[in-house]
């Protein structure tokens, strides 16, 4: 038999390898150097790397490479044109830590609203406050919902918990509902001063890059909340920043922001409005490899079988 | 017509003033002198002092009133034999903030999770965190819910959105499910070793008095976290505070506390595996008044018609 010769990190190595099916030639890799060294032989190739330009460097290396994995949802550093050019099926990890993200997403919306710094800044400084120093309910308060891949799905099911009525943006309105609770991409922006919160869960295209500028942040409400859990680029930041500070919206609540790592000398940091959280959403737990190594186990079958492995990025919509 | 006298705080004038069907002679006080005053004559009062002694002194007073309307939850402060002698009804504002401590349960568990608090405290230093000080999903994760009132039932339904393993303790298993995610009062603390969380939204009774000690402390899985949204006396705090230096839990996420407010040198706020939220869940909200006032003037029209007006306490029980 014919075996395929598939490179992967060693961190991955002890939840996969007694798994892996014999047509399978693991090889594993423990630095950048041997990842590239080993790039060229690969049939199959999972590849993590952190740095956009590593990622692209192996991928460059992996001329033989048929399809690409990565753990990462993102795939905005990656040579798109080459691998469409080579013809390499990429799978990212779109929905692998999507629960996190949506958790994460809120546990923003709960900490804005029942002004839960200043609770811990008090706790810091033992003092027993009398009143909250946020009031607001996410019971029957108003969401925009940006995105609705798997993390905006998840969004969307944990806000029902809490009686938010949850406003999704898709391409064409699902007829079930008749398109209840849907906007379609051309009619979002002129609804904004309808919404509480406003949470991007986008992915990072071309489309996407600004969206949010200085005229959707001065229609929305001034009482309103932007979350971003996306990529820093879909909003404009100056924008933002001058909005926080005006309180022409009442806060943001930002897992990401441009650049990353945010210096420690940006405004941004200075306005009390602004929630800051490092891009740690995705990271708020630890199944994330436990929960890629049983898709990429999954995928090898379909692969062998001449199935369809998922998800399936489309190299030309990037994403 | 004959009227019957009712005795009401200024604070609710604006918000029931102009609805008041014309059987009822309104009588609005500003200060616990005026409401000490105008007690006598009360055949309905709707009072909510905040001192315990004050409370107790004005039922005292309140000679011929039939029906004792508050806004608060616990009614353990009050003179409950002196009111079942007399015959008074009493209702309380079981349900009324019960959506915000619901709310304020799911935040308290996912900030815990994530932990969030360091989040915030980077954010002061303006330190870009590259791992997540917490990573804990609710996800899968399972919660024991002691007290299955309007606030518990609210916490269950939030926290199926996040597909956490809620089990609830009822005196009776409901028929429907067949008991399945139920436990009667008497098993569940030997199954206290299964659960992730456990969370108090018990009333404060006799019975529930200490409920959770030393031993229901030893026997909670180390990685569990502790949430109390009920009343400090339910915890045995000294025992609690051995647990949590200990490490023999995780973590206490407590509303409430003995005393309260808790005072500055008290152990508990040294301990930084214990989050302190200083009795806030309940008025992290604006809609109180308008919810009990909307209650109010609904049993008003009850009580004329001679139905039961509710939520009606049982002054037995004390709840």
């Amino acid at each position: 038999m014919t075996k395929t010769v598939t490179i992967l990190s060693g961190l991955i190595r002890p939840l996969v390898e007694s798994r892996l099916p014999d047509w399978v030639e693991p090889r594993f890799f423990m630095s950048k150097d041997e990842a590239m060294a080993l790039a060229p032989e690969a049939g199959i190739g999972w590849f993590d790397m952190y740095d956009k330009r590593d990622m692209a460097a192996v991928i460059a290396a992996a001329t033989r490479m048929k399809w690409l994995n990565s753990i990462y949802a993102g795939v905005d550093g990656m040579p798109l044109d080459l691998l469409a050019e080579r013809g390499t099926v990429v799978t990212n990890g779109a929905g692998i830590n999507a629960i996190t993200i949506a958790e994460y997403v809120v546990m923003g919306m709960l900490t804005v609203a029942k002004g839960y710094r200043d609770v811990v800044r008090a706790q810091e400084r033992r003092e027993w406050l009398i009143e909250s120093p946020g009031k607001v309910e996410l019971y029957g308060s108003k969401a925009l919902l940006l995105g609705y891949g798997a993390i905006g799905k998840l969004i969307e099911e944990r806000l029902k918990g809490f009686a938010v009525d949850v406003t999704v943006v898709r391409r064409s309105p699902p007829k079930t509902t008749g398109g209840a609770g849907t906007l379609t991409p051309d009619q979002w922006r002129a609804r904004l001063g309808d919404f509480d919160w406003v949470i991007l869960a986008v992915p990072a295209t071309p489309e996407t890059d600004g969206m949010i500028g200085a005229a959707e942040l001065a229609a929305m409400k001034p009482t309103a909340t932007l979350i971003n859990i996306a990529r820093g680029t879909v909003v404009d930041q100056a924008a933002l920043v001058a909005a926080l500070d005006a309180k022409q919206i009442a806060s943001a609540f930002l897992d990401v922001t441009t650049p990353e790592p945010l210096p420690a000398d940006d405004v941004l940091w200075s306005l009390d409005n602004a929630h800051i959280t490092m891009h740690l959403s995705g990271r708020a737990q630890d199944k994330m490899f436990v929960r890629a190594a049983e898709r990429f186990l999954a995928n090898l079958d379909r692969w062998h079988k001449g199935e369809s492995v998922e998800p399936r990025v489309d190299l030309t919509l990037g994403y």
